[in-house]
């Protein structure tokens, strides 16, 4: 197993509530309500814990109100090297209503100091000896400079040290120019960043040579009920996902991301790598929190998900199925 | 100072957002976002220590997420001595939007075991005798029935400890027929218990007969904007709040009973207890949390309560101002 390194640079509480239609302005009776600590490297970082690797998780925390991660970190045995910064972390409150409809309430975080680079730089300097890979991911707080990603990635990279980069908008645009080793958009981030619509091979095909121009070798692109498309220098993947009654999409894009990785560092077949992490991902939309190796209906759902080339025999070229 | 034991039912974590209208169904990006721990005992209790009372907090605390709780009680110097009970405490989310508009979304918490009176007697055998008055605040959990609050009312009051109750609907009719030393209802929940609406001193005087048969002695009426009535042996006063510019109610009312004992362990005159009391519940509506009596304004808002007999030569008997 792997020792692999995290680095959140703006975590976040989220919130979740199942709740019948809402009345604005009066008092509701909800269902579940559950608070937990997130934030994309936290979470891709609980799954790989889950699936035996050795975790250790890095960013900024704010130190008004770190408990709910610290006690995350303990009981899923993440070893946390979050450097504290003055101030809050975010709390995002999802309502999910019968029916269908979500609506979110997304607070405002600390404020990263000034320092705030120079210390992860530092406490970088000291964790990357002892991992195998990093994974950086997620958005920037208020005060941290998209160059900022770019500087991290340098330093993970210059160290010999491959970089899952999973960030978007100026973040993601900034930490491209470093060259990770990998990065997993979505669809509408990949559009963002190559500033033209992604809708079918001709257009994938043309962002992926412009990102291996920047040291990007794989790129997987999270397309939702449209499955991933893995782009790698064996050549393009793509796999289609079984289908799922789904209750939550939080978790994952990080799921996805932390089933890559674990097959990626494995040594499996590609197709079975891409196989694997599309099924978790479909585990964790069935339900609120990660995706989980070890849920009842895995296996069938690793049975029933489809991994070809792209585009293949039966298969157009077009991203919407 | 005196030695104070709150006892809470069933506590909450209170999340309050403030944000802009909102817009169902989309991402909003919200204002400040606040958890803190709550429940009526509980409150009490924060304000009376910082009166510099010594003060103990019990009750029925779920272990699935006591962390906020406990990280509280230490920083504000409370005494925990509440039972643990399996499950979650609740979560109630209260959303103000700019315009003035309140909505609630209050989650599900724990059900108390069969086991959880009992336990709560057994505590109270070792607690009683250390305490000079007890607290019963807020609602209660399923699975805890209305009896359960006289019981422990019973308890305390045989223990010869003065009982101050702060509940509503079956718990306060329950616990009233065990005769607390003094309750704290708002219009409605006196209303609701005698039976007929509470909107003159009529109302009031015969309400408050029927109350004093049952062996209460004190019955403080919190009615909001139209002040505090206040019925005591030594008769009926009634106090008028100055003007505030109010951001929240939530334990407003909770700062007014803490005000009120504070003022009667104290032995202050009945007037200056009222007068105290209500101006330090006119500070709480200011902002979000419990009263506080360090405010740079609480000396003006004490010095513009007003506190007379009720009714007297230039009010009426109406309750409505």
């Amino acid at each position: 197993m792997a020792r692999i390194l995290t680095i959140t640079l703006n975590p976040a509480l989220d919130l979740s509530v199942e709740t019948p239609p809402l009345t604005l302005g009066e008092v509701n009776r909800t269902g579940h309500t559950l608070i937990e600590p997130a934030g994309k490297g936290i979470n891709v970082a609980r799954v790989l814990a889950r699936l035996g690797h050795s975790v250790t998780v890095a960013g900024l925390l704010g130190d008004a109100n770190p408990g709910p991660f610290e006690r995350l970190f303990e009981a899923e045995g993440l070893e946390d090297r979050f450097v504290r910064v003055p101030g809050r972390n975010r709390i995002n409150i999802k309502i999910a209503e019968a029916g269908g409809r979500v609506t979110d309430l997304n607070g405002p975080g600390f404020r990263a100091p000034e320092t705030a680079l120079q210390s992860l730089e530092d406490r970088l300097e000291s964790l990357l000896p002892e991992c195998d890979v990093v994974v950086i991911g997620g958005s920037l707080p208020d005060g941290f400079l998209p160059s900022g990603v770019a500087e991290l990635v340098q330093q993970a990279s210059e160290a010999g040290k491959p970089v899952w980069l999973d960030t978007s908008g100026e973040g993601l645009k900034a930490g491209i120019e470093a060259g990770p080793f990998a990065i997993k958009p979505n669809t509408d981030e990949l559009a963002g960043w190559a500033g033209l619509p992604i809708n079918d091979v001709a257009a994938v095909e043309t962002t992926v040579a412009r990102l291996r121009t920047h040291g990007v070798s794989h790129v997987v692109v999270s397309m939702g009920a449209d499955g991933v498309l893995w782009s790698s220098p064996s050549g393009l993947l793509r796999s289609r996902v079984p289908p799922v009654s789904l209750v939550s999409t939080v978790g994952a894009g990080d799921t996805l991301l932390a089933g890559m990785l674990h097959g990626v560092l494995g040594g499996e077949r590609d197709e079975a790598v891409l196989r694997y992490a599309t099924a978790l991902s479909a585990e964790c939309v069935q339900h609120i929190g990660v995706g989980d190796p070890e849920a009842p209906d895995f296996p069938s759902l690793l049975q029933q998900t489809r991994v070809q080339p792209w585009p293949g025999q039966n298969n157009t070229g077009e991203i919407r199925l």
